[in-house]
């Protein structure tokens, strides 16, 4: 791509001058109107060292409105990132709706550095290039506009400004050790960079290649692009995608209704001995985790009134308060609205060694955005598939993945709320829309059956707590953390 | 991807007859709303020999009207077939606006068949696979919906159905000598067909895996994604979508009003000398293609009253009748209008060996089209680089494309006008449009700029003919034609 990629010739200094003032001043007039779309823009500027990435950033924000846009300095990998997905430090600076992020490098400056230094090998490699695509597909599927740019320049050319630079005192400083030595690599480097700009250009997501020669020029052709695609971004409102087949192995799945919740219960004394007995064996295990590093997420979803409040903490009380933190998941706010719907749940997501327990889920999205008509149709229709890659980046990271289902019946139900109802100090746990929901049984219980059937992946299955005796669902609930954990430690 | 693809597991029998019925039902509902919405679906059923494509096929069309669908089986190659570009019996088949076309067996089909016989090496595959991947998008950023299944068996399966097959004297000749050695070859031919399946997967446009141990089931898949599909892309109107940068080398052309228009004449007699040397010439070379069976596409496009017709007559008083056709472009008949701008081009297309000379061409998109706002802009942005790729698949095929811009300046546009109007044997060459156009000299003179600069590619470069005197321009097409046709005799 970068070997025989054919780069637009530079115009005349005039023209040049005459094409870079439309340029800038129709991102000027675009920002305005961005906002109005609620479109989100990424900007990735890629590139070879001292190609001007960051110059080029610095004069094309300069047309946008500093309440508009972000910059986005990733090249240096801060020790908490280390302990965090890969994607991590990328998704969580991806822009709101309306507003422009640029990064100056990104994902494959990571990748193709590893592997140029030979800390990658080929199959982390393959498996980081799946995982890039389905992270951009996702974005653009999710209405963002992601630009890509690969600021290219020539052996020489790299040679010529790093000895520039080095020659003065004052810019001295802007010459990396890594800038070294991809000049004295520069052919290993472009096959590494070429491999992957073929591997990640796709037709709705394609790579520009910069000819970053001259500045001016450079900041031109990234101006044009970029206009360009914002126009055409901005055509498309609402945009439905394909809806992908499934590519992850499911673990065969019982639908709720072929769950039996008959004696599923607990004597009280049986309880009080394999609690404790479970909760100080997980207490153990924690400590094993935090030193292998190892992530978990547990996450919890279930009927109203199932008990999963009584559940986690039967969990929490076993753990080291510094080991793990509790994410009550209420309606997203308004700058979590504005971006991707699993943002929220990256950011929350815990570093490894520690344990982070979702009340309420991403399932949001195919359980009440679907019967809410919170999302449209494809939104939910194809996030069982993101939702798996979702979980499959995480398994990849190595984490430990438990998912339950804190089920009971639509009878147990009702005696809850009406004892939650009757109860002065319980009754701030019954809500209007509590009774809304419940009416609304058979929608759910057929969208959890969907659910359950199309995310147990054997990465992250899922697990049914028959809790109509809470006793007993904390005791399976336990021995299933402790279960899973015990896998990998 | 064949490999590690998970397929949706078969359900139970009562089950797969609702949804069998549900999928037809919602088939047949959605014919009228393709046709309202002006859809045309491609469906390519490509698989195993046995997998039983055709049989899906005919299931599934029961539930479409006649008038709404075709069927294309392009399993066997024609003798015609072979002397026209790859892509040409397949773009020929393609549906128009609102209505089906199913194709069994279709591009894939045939690219991996000629790798497993090892009649195509390795470089030309790769070319055929960054051929089709063109094709697919271009079929789909105009518009098309285009729906990718692969029936998918074991081989085992394969073997247990041959067999059943053969022991059938009135099934007997549906078994393939194809099949058999298929079956003889099954691991290789996986990894052929995984590695193809890889390589045009796109976000776009993917492919969906059909378990088709089943015939019922296998039907069903195919139903249910293909109905999803036709949801999915009536939702989306008249989508935008990103303009390619451009990865073909080319050639660096002037501008119009760069071109000297002065002094550019030839006496009568030195004209008819040189004429009848040409003539002769070129007749002989004529022959030589046909035996060598080298195509020849030759474009003319220019300012009205330019002279294009007296200079084609000029080329063809030379050639034999039997091996040229003249193709007058106007404006589009409803069955071209309602497919791919490109379709009626690629339908007159000449064989190998032929030439074909077209009086106005595909490069009305960026002319015409893009100025009276016959097309959207994104539609005529895309159209460079889509007439770049189209005239790369004519290049790859072996044709020689030889582009001809007819160029006159505007005050001997007005004088042949004049003329015209005031000549009665000459009227019937101008009408109203003429007069029309040429208050729009201006904007043609600009898109007719940018067209020239964006597409003269290095294999299919434009010439600019003076043609202010029209003796001139003619000689200069001549010598051209003879010029472009030695360089591959």
């Amino acid at each position: 791509m970068l070997k025989n990629r054919i780069l637009a010739e530079k115009p005349q200094e005039d023209e040049l001058k005459l094409r870079l003032k439309k340029a800038r001043e129709k991102l000027a007039a675009q920002q305005m109107r961005i906002k109005e779309h609620k479109l989100p823009v990424l900007v990735l500027l890629e590139g070879w060292g001292t190609s001007g990435k960051g110059s080029t950033i610095g004069q094309v924000i300069q047309n946008i409105d500093p309440r508009f846009f972000k910059v986005a300095s990733l090249e240096s990998i801060r020790e908490e990132d280390k302990r965090k997905p890969f994607f991590w430090r990328y998704f969580t600076e991806i822009p709101e709706a309306g507003k422009f992020v640029f990064m100056d490098s990104g994902w494959m400056d990571e990748v193709t550095r590893d592997r140029l230094m030979g800390v990658m090998d080929e199959e982390t490699y393959e498996q980081r290039i799946a995982g890039i695509r389905r992270f951009e597909r996702q974005l653009r599927d999710n209405g963002y506009l992601l630009m890509k740019f690969f600021l290219h320049i020539s052996e020489k050319e790299q040679k010529r400004r790093i000895r520039l630079l080095k020659n003065d005192i004052d810019t001295r400083w802007r010459v990396s050790e890594g800038d070294r030595w991809q000049n004295q690599h520069y052919e290993k480097c472009l096959e590494i960079f070429d491999r992957y700009l073929d591997a990640t250009d796709a037709p709705s997501i394609p790579w520009y290649v910069v000819d970053a020669k001259s500045r001016k020029w450079a900041e031109l052709q990234v101006l044009e692009t970029l206009t360009e695609g914002i126009e055409i971004a901005m055509q498309n409102q609402s945009l439905a995608v394909p809806v992908l087949q499934n590519v992850f192995p499911l673990v065969k799945m019982p639908k709720l209704s072929e769950v039996s919740l008959e004696g599923k219960t607990l004597e009280e004394e049986e309880y009080k001995d394999e609690l404790k007995k479970l909760q100080s064996h997980l207490g153990e295990l924690h400590n094993r985790l935090y030193r292998k590093r190892i992530p978990v997420v547990i996450a919890y979803e279930g009927w109203d009134a199932a008990g999963k409040g009584g559940n986690i903490r039967r969990i929490t009380e076993a753990l080291d308060p510094r080991g793990f933190e509790v994410h009550p998941i209420a309606s997203p706010e308004p700058r979590e609205k504005a971006r991707h719907y699993l943002w929220r749940f990256f950011m929350r997501l815990p570093r490894t060694g520690h344990i982070a327990i979702f009340d309420r889920t991403w399932y949001g999205r195919v359980m009440v955005e679907r019967l809410e008509g919170f999302c449209s149709e494809n939104d939910w229709k194809r996030a069982y598939n993101e939702i798996n890659e979702f979980e499959k980046e995480l398994s990849d990271w190595g984490a430990v993945i438990i998912k339950f289902w804190v089920h009971i019946d639509k009878k147990t139900q009702l005696e809850r709320f009406t004892l939650r109802q009757n109860t002065p100090e319980k009754q701030w746990k019954i809500t209007e829309e509590d009774w809304r929901n419940r009416e609304k049984w058979e929608a759910y219980e057929g969208a959890v059956n969907e659910m359950i059937k199309k995310t147990s992946t054997v990465y992250a299955p899922w697990h049914i707590l028959e809790s109509v005796d809470k006793k007993y669902a904390r005791i399976q609930a336990l021995k299933i953390v402790i279960e899973e954990l015990e896998k990998v430690l």
